[in-house]
């Protein structure tokens, strides 16, 4: 294959709104819709590479900053293509955090074009598949019934219902069993008081026993409460997910925690690692490779992970198709993935802007797609859609503080709270 | 592409013997043959990927054992092509790294293969060139003058001439600045009682001044002769590497060092990294993919040691064309090199097994080749000969220190000598 065609004519950037239920967490509640980009990244020959990235105006800028940086690179050579996207958006984003957010978007992207070009899955870009379907947890979330009637517009229910207790979070669990075959879940807490949600893990261990749980409260509590948890849940959880802020907090509960400890807070960033390693901080890192640079670095980040004895998992926000193929090929790729990964896709599939037919989420797992690149096709209808519900939405940025406190004026976010 | 045609076939592995410059170190001095074993890895459409290890008949007989374990295996799938490897060494081959030095000739063999059908040049899978040509360092030994006459065998000399002391090792790197252009040089000590080693470096600094220098002992040294040097060569050297045996020997050295130190000794397999971080041993690391797990592999160590800030250089053995090329490709593919690779090129290529054509070294460096996989073609009338060379050698081994004693009859292997 000569390299004519392979140089890149234009990054595409589209930003989109699509639904989401009323998911509560630490910070407040999931508003009606959540923004994402959709990248097409086009080359010279025709050839298009997608790539998805979280939403919102700020994001939107460094990608449009992103778009300029990379025309008439190779896409090739991703290392130099991201290098170029890291140094225009280094004079004004100093987090090297932040910058991967944009850098590994665009990296997904070159790699779904490569592997179109070549006939290849992208799981082979990166050493072929160490397995044919991906393990996925059940994301569990307190959640309200209906997003409530604001502004004229009408209250907004789901199939799912409502999930305030443990009774409700069980119920959850069972229809997330019974619609995907989830052998492992997940519940995301700090949203009630620490025994309410250690009550709720008992709960879903007596429903589902032997099946591995996690509970992750998104820095809710101090080093105290997190101790507290830790000990009471001992032998119900696989691992307790940022109970509560920075590596020297987290080190601090890891020091007499009964409970191994993960991560997709205080250790986001190539910088944290050794502090995080010099402080037995963590013991599972929760991956994306949303920002730690792509789905190459997804693997470097699993070896450090590997040498260093920490345990991996998966991160997910809000996302659609491109990020569940992206997620999924990566997650094929990695020899020692210790643990199911997290995915929000049950929340958010019937919006998706991939055309159907190559996810099916079953017995929890997601085959890996076998076509090029990353598997997916582009569903040009949805997309241009979901683009008018962003316009219309006026939405800029998300919010799940400032729309509790819309429903619940009295909500102050605290952390920690407990 | 579909994937009919990409199942590894078999793996050909032919043992070869070439002629070696009576270079000396801390074990003794290089025989007049180095043994290497050369990799076909022929998939079903006939396509070869071409791989290059250290010979010997253990390391024969591993490869053996590998060619049986990968036939049938897809080639894109690299991870579980070396883990199938490392599967079956396992039981007889406790040690990590001596496993990785087989998984990784195959890996290489396999990125080759990969490259020739999809078109793509090897530094291409691994992300991309981030640089055309890599920097290597002139690799400078203390030398006989000839390998002397035994067994009925006349002397061999060579155009290198001799080189046993500082004006020796001088007119050698002036030797190979005049032939390659090296622009830094490494020296193999170990050899000489140490202050003849650091005259040696001091009349290379005032020969070549501005120039990166470094000096190699081989774990000669006690502990406290590693902090002599490296007091008595603070200013003349960018690294000491591997003064002193073990982690633990090289952290005490540091621990007061004005110098970095660097290893390709003592820290050569995934499990090593974790102390080696912890006791803060090595602030450069030689990585070598002949033994780290091949291209990719390299890469992610490349990763490990940007994590936990260790300078990143690369390390030599004997090597020819097929190495030659791996190791440019990789090293065009890693960010922060940050070192002149090492290579024993110049000592051999006149017996490589590759054609000729595609390698230079000018200006001390090598421009990366941009054919499809590794970018070289076997040369199989070379290959041949030089099996007809290990057949009839009768060598199965290297043992520099038992053909010094043949020389040398009171030679003793001392570990550390100083």
């Amino acid at each position: 294959m000569s390299t004519t065609g392979t140089k890149i004519r234009e990054l595409i950037v589209t930003p989109i709104a699509f639904r989401d239920p009323p998911l509560l967490n630490s910070n407040g509640v999931h508003e009606p819709l959540a923004l994402r980009c959709v990248l097409q990244l086009r080359l010279e020959d025709g050839t298009v590479g997608l790539g998805e990235s979280p939403g919102g105006a700020v994001r939107l800028e460094r990608l449009d900053a992103a778009a300029k940086a990379v025309v008439g690179l190779d896409v090739f050579d991703t290392t130099a293509v991201t290098a170029a996207v890291d140094a225009v958006l280094l004079p004004t984003v100093p987090s090297s955090h932040e910058r991967g957010w944009t850098t590994s978007a665009v990296e997904v992207a070159c790699l779904d074009a490569q592997g179109k070009l070549l006939g290849r899955p992208v799981s082979d870009l990166l050493g072929g598949r160490v397995r044919d379907s991906v393990p996925f947890a059940g994301y569990l979330f307190y959640k309200w019934g209906e997003h409530p009637a604001l502004d004229g517009r009408e209250a907004v229910g789901d199939d799912w219902g409502e999930a305030l207790d443990p009774a409700g979070i069980v119920a959850q669990a069972r229809l997330m069993r019974e619609r995907y075959g989830f052998r492992s879940f997940k519940l995301k807490g700090g949203v009630f008081p620490p025994d309410e949600e250690i009550a709720a893990i008992r709960a879903l261990s007596e429903a589902f026993p032997g099946q591995p749980l996690r509970l992750d409260p998104n820095t809710a509590w101090t080093v105290e409460t997190s101790r507290y948890v830790a000990r009471e849940l001992d032998g119900f959880l696989e691992y307790l997910e940022d109970p509560t802020a920075t590596i020297a907090g987290m080190a601090e509960v890891a020091k007499d925690s009964p409970l191994p400890l993960a991560t997709n807070m205080c250790v986001i960033a190539w910088e944290h690692l050794r502090p995080a390693v010099e402080q037995n901080a963590v013991q599972v890192l929760l991956t994306d490779h949303h920002y730690w640079g792509g789905l190459r670095r997804t693997r470097e980040l699993a070896a450090v992970c590997e040498a260093f004895g920490i345990a991996l998992s998966m991160h997910s926000n809000s996302h659609l198709g491109i990020s569940l193929a992206a997620m999924t090929h990566v997650a094929a790729a990695i020899p020692h993935l210790d643990h199911s990964c997290d995915t929000h896709y049950p929340w958010n599939l019937a919006d998706d802007i991939v055309r159907p037919g190559v996810f099916e989420l079953r017995d929890g797992e997601v085959k890996v797609p076998t076509g090029p690149g990353l598997g997916v096709e582009l569903d040009h209808e949805a997309l241009d859609r979901l683009h008018r519900v962003y316009l219309e939405s006026g939405m800029r940025g998300r919010d799940d503080t400032g729309y509790m406190r819309r429903v619940e004026p009295d909500y102050e976010l605290r952390l920690p709270r407990w």
